[in-house]
């Protein structure tokens, strides 16, 4: 492993992220990511250490990543359901968070509807004075770092192997195309994305992006500057502004926001697509699924706006023909979805790791 | 470990516990809590066993008190839950504790809604001659001896943590306090304290406490006589009775009932609460959750009727504001609930290894 | 082990196995049954790769069987609950078994309500030319290999435990009674008896054997020619075909098909009874469960017409008095059903050991 200074007791957002921290998963998942190309993909590393899956709200796929994460790890897992459980009948959460951590539970891997409740469970364990991470697994429209950093750690590996780190998307452009409004996964790649100086352009019909959205960005602890954002008007598109000159006076905007398609993909090196909920459309937020496909969907021709090595991101699992079209989707050529699984795994090793190995 | 005698098979009930098995329990849950206190917080004990989780009636909070017990030790885990299973499907419950004998359990972990099915299934297997182990996780409104273990486990490790034994309880007051009527957790507990030669005081309202329920005590296995048993009169509140002088000819009262809460808690030394069933209201046993918590919910004021240091148990999940005033529930100088949780897992990963080493 | 040639990479049929491949799992799950008899029964042999039991369609019994099975491998498990996972949200299964690929699963133990989704499941992961295994545990009305192999060893091993393998069945007549039709493990059971050169004969109402059904037999890829058939007429009950000396041009008849009970159970030395689904009845293809048992359940009395050493088998769950008769069911005399759930474990440990062993 990397030597490394990781003072992080909980991952909970990406929003106070320092670049040393990026680069520390980066490399840690790396060196993990070598581990899974053994013949015996496993490390001891934390033998007799406990990882709870509280998943308050149910998610086979993320649950199973940080399942496979830990064990390989050689932790012991527990996994929570709320959907199958009788816990929570009358006691609050942060009940249920204790009763694990009085079993002696090491890392909590929190899923929840509702955003900011690995924070409260983090604060209540803080308070407490007791040495149990909390890792936030996705809290409803907040944030799902995991997400982001395993997304962040496929573009970082692909454009150099050896040597992931965050400097690498210095300058790329990179689009996010979907239901941002309701995606928490959209709001963690935002902050890392911005961290790494990429230039970062959100694509949404205005239902789904509203022009205040950016907001929130600049009113986060690093208080960004409002210079950081630049809205593309909705008709005729236009290009994105380029970036001027980078100042210390006078940040470049990182932060693009369009209602079409076409600006964000234009010259764009990757393109990372979001899961479209089938609820926003009952809540009238969409006319159809076809029309968001027509006018939204990622689709061979589309792509041909983008730079040539363009690639195509998405959490999974994909609605396909919605945010996608099938066989780009399947086109290893273009599409970086199973590398993003692979991904998960080892970068979930290396939160679990970072978080787990202090636990002396 | 302690060396001991341990020749029980199986842990179904604490009506026919010894004071030397008390205290074996005891000791060794002693040596895990040592052992949990390490930074490697597993042991080799049970490799190569299969412990099975049988929940016919579910159970997250106590399902994953006996898997952590179970991964601590080492042992391999199935869980069963029936919520979930296909099993069952025209199959009796002893057919299926049969398949999970052929599959090669070594111990069932077994929790069910009616009254006795561990002691058949335990029955069975002794009829087949085989060396399973059964351990009852709670069954209907019989018995939950794991939890009336830890509950002592608590108690005594508060008293003496370097030498827990039954006998620390000799003449301390506990009060019972809740449904107890419907209670399994208060069943077990009932047989420890008095095997312990603890003074306990259930109180409860009449429709959660029938006159009739003592007979039970006496009834069972040891035959205790009447004398053990005094009834507290409804109204006014009467002061417990003061312990005669024991003397072999005729023993001390040990049980005593009350409709009031006032008496149970008169210089308590511990006060058990009971998580109450919402559905008791629904059946009419109870007026409201308000005058229930009015009446005999626990608070800082009624506390100061107890003896000063005293101490509060739950089983868990508490109906914060019911049983237990919320504030009361997180204070550390009173509540034992956390403890009791750790506890748990050393009074469970003691009872698999009781059972679990003989089995060579 | 024993020393083999086993260049299967999955297990989906028994179609197309070969009397070597029998043999071969016969052997290998004859070291683990011996495994299985040590103090320790574990085994290193999988540590670091991981089993994803992937039960689209819900089976405690089969999932426990497999979980164990990995477990005394070393392996590491996950298991996927269609019934409580969100995923297969939008996505095909395909895409839910390309997740777990990318993962890192090594072994995909796959069951399903339709036929044919582990053999398009295994075709995608060697279009991918992927080292991953799929492993059927059962597919719609198509094949439950496991099943038949353990069915297979556990009568191989009655015969000779020292040495069970494929010939020692030669000859001998098995009855196969019951819902012929809807049964995956009929199918698969069909396969290795005929392979072994038993005599196998069915026998069920009409409507659970339609005369067409051995036509599957003869068109699958070994080409059987038609005579290996013989059908008894309906009424009056006829005496199973004699078999014909053997010769390679014309092979004996090895596949009988009864519409009552008693012309299969005739000198039979072994009976295998399959599961009835209640269903049945709803859709009219049966009377009533009394009617059925009348006229197709297995009794004491039914059995005086077989061998006297006759076994009878069935894969469970039992519906006690429909299938068999409930005290026949227990009677060790006659009924392996705990032995079959016994072999189950060795036979799963032996097909994962040979798929797995490969993935140096």
């Amino acid at each position: 492993m990397p030597t490394t200074t990781w003072n992080r007791h909980h991952v909970l957002s990406l929003a106070d992220f320092t670049t040393a921290e990026y680069d520390t998963v980066l490399q840690t998942a790396a060196s993990f990511q070598e581990v899974l190309s053994r013949r015996t993909k496993k490390v001891p590393t934390l033998q007799g250490q406990v990882v709870a899956n509280l998943f308050f709200e149910s998610s086979t796929r993320t649950r199973s990543s940080f399942e496979i994460a830990a064990k390989r790890l050689s932790a012991d897992t527990l996994n929570f359901a709320a959907a199958t459980s009788s816990m929570t009948k009358g006691e609050t959460i942060l009940d249920t968070a204790k009763t694990y951590l009085a079993m002696g539970t090491d890392i909590m891997v929190i899923r929840h509807r509702e955003a900011g409740v690995p924070n409260a469970i983090a604060a209540e364990m803080d308070r407490l004075g007791v040495r149990v991470s909390v890792l936030n697994a996705g809290d409803g429209q907040h944030e799902h770092p995991s997400q982001a950093l395993l997304d962040l750690f496929t573009i970082c590996t692909l454009i150099d192997p050896a040597n992931p780190r965050l400097e690498l998307l210095k300058g790329k452009k990179i689009a996010i195309v979907g239901d941002i409004l309701h995606s928490r996964v959209a709001r963690s790649n935002i902050w890392s994305l911005i961290a790494s100086g990429a230039q970062v352009h959100l694509a949404a019909p205005p239902t789904l992006l509203p022009k205040l959205f950016a907001e929130y960005f600049s009113e986060e602890p690093r208080a960004r500057s409002q210079e950081l954002l630049a809205i593309s008007p909705s008709s005729p598109p236009a290009p994105p502004a380029s970036p001027a000159p980078s100042s210390s006076s006078s940040p470049t905007p990182q932060l693009f926001l369009h209602w079409q398609l076409e600006p964000a993909l234009q010259d764009a090196d990757f393109v990372m697509t979001l899961r479209l909920q089938k609820e926003r459309m009952t809540a009238h937020l969409l006319p159809s699924l076809r029309e968001y496909h027509q006018l939204f969907g990622i689709t061979r021709t589309k792509l041909q706006l983008c730079k040539p090595n363009v690639k195509v991101l998405h959490p999974g699992p994909v609605n396909r023909g919605v945010e996608i079209s099938s066989d780009l989707m399947d086109d290893p050529e273009f599409s970086l979805i199973q590398s993003q699984v692979t991904s998960g795994v080892a970068v979930r090793m290396a939160l679990l790791y970072l978080l787990g190995s202090g636990k002396a």
